[in-house]
């Protein structure tokens, strides 16, 4: 299904849509997605699943209640499950994720930034 | 236990063996490695586990029994469960690696090179 190798980069920079991530490859229970972000997010958790965000290009802000954690080019940050977090990208901002197969992006809250694992896959 | 972020090429280059990944973080149930490679690994496979090579910087080969697949800098590839393979590093070569908690980098093969969990985490 997926193709026996992937550029990180250039599966992200082929995204025409923010905020609407794409698979583009499966390691165990786990996909592997890039996205392409500008803006926010919107605030939610995932109650049961870990995230792991890896940037590809430029910043990303992940806004927690008590804190910002600001990732640059090369940085991976694990966001906990059932930790309240809001992505903002302030310029356009490339990213692979790691997440659980069941994983819905915007974890607890179904806004119109939702994609479905269907709509994900379709991307590819 | 793990930094809250981290910069994969920077703890891929901290790293002085080749051959002995260190654990950098952890997402669900699968631990997120850096290594430095040169030369050649061994022939193994993972019965049960898929593993997933992120090339941070060089370039590396991996060797199957019917093919070679040639990675570069931001290339993915995703090693199913199962299949012999031996990884190969002409030159000095840097990544990440996304494998389940329980998998032992060298698979069904024990050799001077294996590392065990234990020995992983004390190399971070």
């Amino acid at each position: 299904m997926f193709q026996i190798k992937a550029n990180l980069l250039q599966e992200a920079e082929a995204l025409t849509d923010y905020w609407s991530p794409s698979i583009v490859g499966e390691v165990n229970d786990q996909y592997v997605k890039v996205a392409k972000l500008k803006g926010e997010l919107v605030w939610h958790s995932h109650e049961n699943e870990d995230e792991l965000f890896y940037i590809l290009k430029g910043r990303l802000r992940i806004q927690y209640r008590d804190k910002n954690i600001d990732l640059q080019e090369g940085d991976m940050h694990v966001i906990e499950r059932g930790v309240e977090h809001n992505p903002l990208a302030e310029e356009e901002c490339l990213i692979a994720l790691i997440e659980t197969k069941t994983t819905l992006h915007t974890g607890n809250v179904v806004s119109d930034r939702s994609r479905s694992i269907e709509e994900q896959l379709k991307a590819n």
